[in-house]
């Protein structure tokens, strides 16, 4: 039976779910940050995925950017860059980052994991985030 | 007109072209490392890509895993995990990275981008790492 890694509820808000996966916003207000978890017991690796799974966390990553970048533009920061990463090495469930990048955030042109410590969102900025990033993804 | 990135050329070296990538060692005997570049003209986020090539991308970031598993088998140093990402705050010409880590990795559990400094391959074993994964691409 798929569950959610607590490691996720501790760090992040939900968003929803779409077809495949589950979506939550990372609860760190420096980066537009979107996390995907496909829900299917036990994957680790994209490997654990059947081919059609595959393909629509393909289409999910594109939404997610979409949203992101929508968050962005919510939060008056407009992304210039997308990163996508599918690491896993802390908290193994299969998830997938998509994170909206600037020139002038605080890890530039660095990635975000292991960068110095997350900022909580103030209340309003949060649910004006979660607000754009359902809208966006239809949620 | 698709052309690569010279900056993918002084860090790595060719393995060969799948459909839609060609695929490139990263020169860092410190991590079995492969590189994507789709080639695709002017491409820089996945949302660049048409829908069928990113099915094809999804498809050879899984068989990159493939080939990532098999240089780290041949180094003797199995992966335990591979980590995936599109980034490009550097470079911005879509790429993606698929890389073999294990917990004794110098990096571990922190990615591996901008982790102290790449360390060359013994020509030998770079030749073994270059095998290794052109027998796993059909290349």
């Amino acid at each position: 039976m798929f569950e959610i890694d607590p490691a996720f509820l501790a760090t992040s808000e939900a968003i929803g779910d779409l077809a495949l996966s589950h979506v939550r916003l990372q609860g760190d207000a420096r980066f537009p940050w979107i996390v995907l978890i496909p829900r299917v017991a036990g994957a680790r690796e994209l490997e654990d995925l059947a081919g059609g799974e595959r393909d629509v966390l393909m289409e999910e990553v594109l939404r997610a950017g979409a949203a992101a970048r929508a968050v962005a533009e919510t939060l008056g920061r407009p992304a210039a860059k997308l990163n996508v990463a599918q690491l896993g090495n802390v908290t193994p469930q299969l998830h997938v980052h998509v994170i909206a990048r600037r020139p002038d955030d605080p890890a530039w042109p660095a990635p975000v994991w292991g960068f110095g410590v997350a900022e909580a969102y103030a209340p309003a900025a949060l649910q004006a985030a979660l607000a754009a990033a359902r809208v966006t993804l239809g949620l």
